[in-house]
């Protein structure tokens, strides 16, 4: 299965820019019905160790992490900033990567690098419309620097 | 009206590199003859409230801005470095959105994060070329760290 | 000569990622047989220094530095994070230009910004396939944080 270029890379964007409104349930809209998202350190993706900071197979478990970080939130005010860079796209096996640059901007009006990474994806096309059948999030640190509040 | 992807794209990574480059003059040719150009803290914009950092509604304010800062730029000697984003298109009412970074390198060498935000741009074709015809710069601060000394 | 597009996105995505990967010969592969390599503050650039950091005027002495990074790195673990923007396209005189973050990630997990710049690239078609003829790689800084230990 082929994806448009375009297509990928204005989900990407769609992607980082409703985290960073805020708008998450329209976040979770871009997953298919049936999904996977894992947010992982790349040394323990590296090493095969599949242990994760977050691990939802499926889009209820997605649902229930999202309630449950919105609830962490509200003790950790903060606004993100996704940098997105030029995805690779691997249109033979439907993988879609781009590395990625997070950060965060505290009650003080402190803007400071909160992640850097990879998104790993795998889209599926349903009914016309792109979405993220698997997101793998590789960290790049083992040590997230706070509590992890908000989707990466 | 819609406007050709790549050129939108074009036009974006032109604009970051005229700043970087210094080249304000040319940077100022990006804008339509009718422009505006704002700074403001993503808050304000939230909340509705138009006070911002900069706020130029027409080319000529903005050149007189451009003026002032660059006077201002004489005793805060640093080069920019913009880093922006996949970009955000919304062809239905022309909006252009992308995330950028600004790093700063002083005279000592240091380089560091200067701003994270969010450019909401409408364009306009301008006798075949596309210009800037709004550009509001969406600061994810309130308190930008230093003396803000070259367009955003 | 004018190359498409999103062949040129491609390799720069390509670029960047295989170095995060540590996949070095890969990243070597996508030179041309006749290459040249260079990493320079802009601001030797901007004064016609040819002084810089790095240079290699053939795929053979890249080889050779590559080589020389390898071993270096052994004392430096890290793990690199390449961001790289919206590129410029000069068809006119087949120049791209990209301006890029890269971040390093420590063995204590910490992630830090360690350099950004511009890449001033020079590409080639070879055999139907993009290659890099010429990189040149411009730091905004003269001083760089620590041991330049693997490519930028």
């Amino acid at each position: 299965m082929t994806f448009d270029r375009a297509r990928v890379w204005d989900l990407l964007a769609e992607y980082g820019a409703r985290l960073d409104e805020c708008r998450y349930d329209d976040w979770l809209a871009l997953f298919a019905a049936e999904c996977r998202y894992r947010v992982l350190p790349r040394e323990n993706d590296e090493r095969g160790l599949p242990a994760g900071l977050i691990y939802c197979d499926s889009r209820a478990t997605l649902e229930d992490r999202l309630m449950a970080l919105r609830e962490a939130n509200k003790y950790n005010l903060h606004s993100d900033r996704h940098l997105i860079g030029l995805p690779r796209l691997n249109t033979a096996d439907g993988l879609v990567e781009a590395p990625f640059a997070v950060y965060q901007t505290d009650q003080e009006g402190a803007t400071r690098l909160f992640a850097t990474g990879l998104y790993r994806d795998r889209l599926a096309d349903a009914g016309g419309s792109l979405k993220i059948r698997e997101k793998l999030v590789l960290l790049d640190t083992f040590a997230v620097p706070t509590l992890l509040a908000t989707p990466l």
